[in-house]
């Protein structure tokens, strides 16, 4: 037995999003497929570091898989690539310890969020960043946006799963949200141990309504604090959302 | 009666091209629909500075119409793009003389053209970038570009229209061709006072087939004068094209 990991790009406009659904095609079920075609029909389960939306994109999202045959990764790489969609690309294969789990083992996640704010909508942003109308203040988005920086209970940017199940643990960790001014925009940076269901996007949302002055200033703790989806406004969509890296110990 | 002059945006992925076309939606249609509820059921014929391919993209398409109605631009480009899908957006608006002609009245026209060199294809410029695999040298490419700039028959890199015509004057000027290193890629500038149907797209993949060492030293001479559009290699795909920008005088 071997175990492998895959780092994987993809659009995801066209899918379900990562998780195998019962309507919709998703992105796992499409690799998973590729995979087993490449594996000789042998039925390999792909295990991602998290799912993601449908519409949110990925530059590295993570996962792993087990299989009895030894595999040469430039070849599993080549072939798999060969067989995927165009907008799903395998960029790298790795060996891991037997041990290894992309979900598990995961030390930290980077997402960037892509706001878009020229006033007329750039047609090849549409399905890639959010196109915001409103006359934003960059300050004030920054001011909002470090108050989230820490460990905190994220009840309020949470949403419950499809599953109707809340987070059993709230806390999280943020260790950076960094908003970089681009071209026509703002990318919003972010990195934490671990991210709730719709967190990110909920946190987009807000700091849009205090960017656009539709909030008090230091609104951040008080939402925090009040523990309540309903506190924090609405999500941000899912389109202008990228999973950048997933990181692990330096072992694997 | 009034003219004005339209620049335009769009996405060409999921369209017939520009020009109307009995299979398919095109996006001159799809203006002149738009235009038609602006300018409440009158019906304006959208004139553009030439067609587009199917799967080519444009950052400034320039198109003209004329109405009886008197137009506030403002509302003009904010009512179209109310009702334009999202691919297709009017950047500006603008009052041109009773006798300006998108098409006639041009000087020049810029096109880029994106290869994308990167060993595994960034899903994200699948549908805007040529993916070559194969290894390209940079300064083959230079000088076989070279040789295409200035006043030439360009027979050997033009295609029959769709209605089998060869263009009757088969001479244009390239003002300019010059490739740019960008991140994984090469982006191919073309400015010149007209090009014949397909013609950027044979002169890229003529200059990927110099580029990857297949065709001799200083080719581009003997191809251009054999006036035969064997001599030239495949188009480049479409998907690859945009059209940048059309130029007037400064006086419209």
């Amino acid at each position: 037995m071997a175990r492998y990991k895959l780092i994987i790009a993809y659009d995801g406009t066209s899918y379900s999003g990562w998780q195998i659904q019962p309507n919709g095609i998703s992105i796992q079920e499409t690799i998973q497929h590729a995979l087993s075609l490449v594996l000789s029909g042998e039925k390999a389960v792909l295990i991602g570091s998290g799912r993601t939306d449908a519409g949110v994109h990925a530059l590295g999202q993570t996962a792993h898989f087990q299989t009895e045959k030894m595999l040469d990764l430039g070849r599993l790489v080549f072939s798999l690539n060969g067989i995927l969609p165009p907008a799903i690309r395998i960029k790298r294969a790795a060996c891991v310890p037997d041990h290894f789990h992309s979900q598990h083992d995961a030390l930290s996640k980077e997402y960037h969020y892509f706001l878009h704010l020229a006033r007329t909508m750039d047609p090849f942003k549409r399905l890639y960043a959010w196109h915001v109308r409103k006359k934003l203040d960059l300050s004030l988005l920054s001011l909002a946006a470090e108050g989230f920086i820490g460990t905190h209970d994220f009840t309020s940017f949470a949403n419950e799963s499809h599953t109707g199940a809340a987070a059993k643990d709230p806390v999280r960790t943020l260790y950076r949200l960094t908003p970089v001014e681009i071209e026509e925009g703002v990318r919003l940076e972010f990195e934490g141990n671990g991210f709730l269901y719709k967190m990110v996007r909920n946190i987009v949302g807000f700091l849009v309504e205090s960017a656009a002055g539709l909030r008090p200033l230091q609104d951040t703790a008080r939402v925090l604090t009040a523990r309540d989806r309903r506190a924090a406004g609405p999500a941000a969509p899912a389109h202008g959302l990228f999973l950048i890296r997933v990181n692990y110990p330096e072992r694997i």
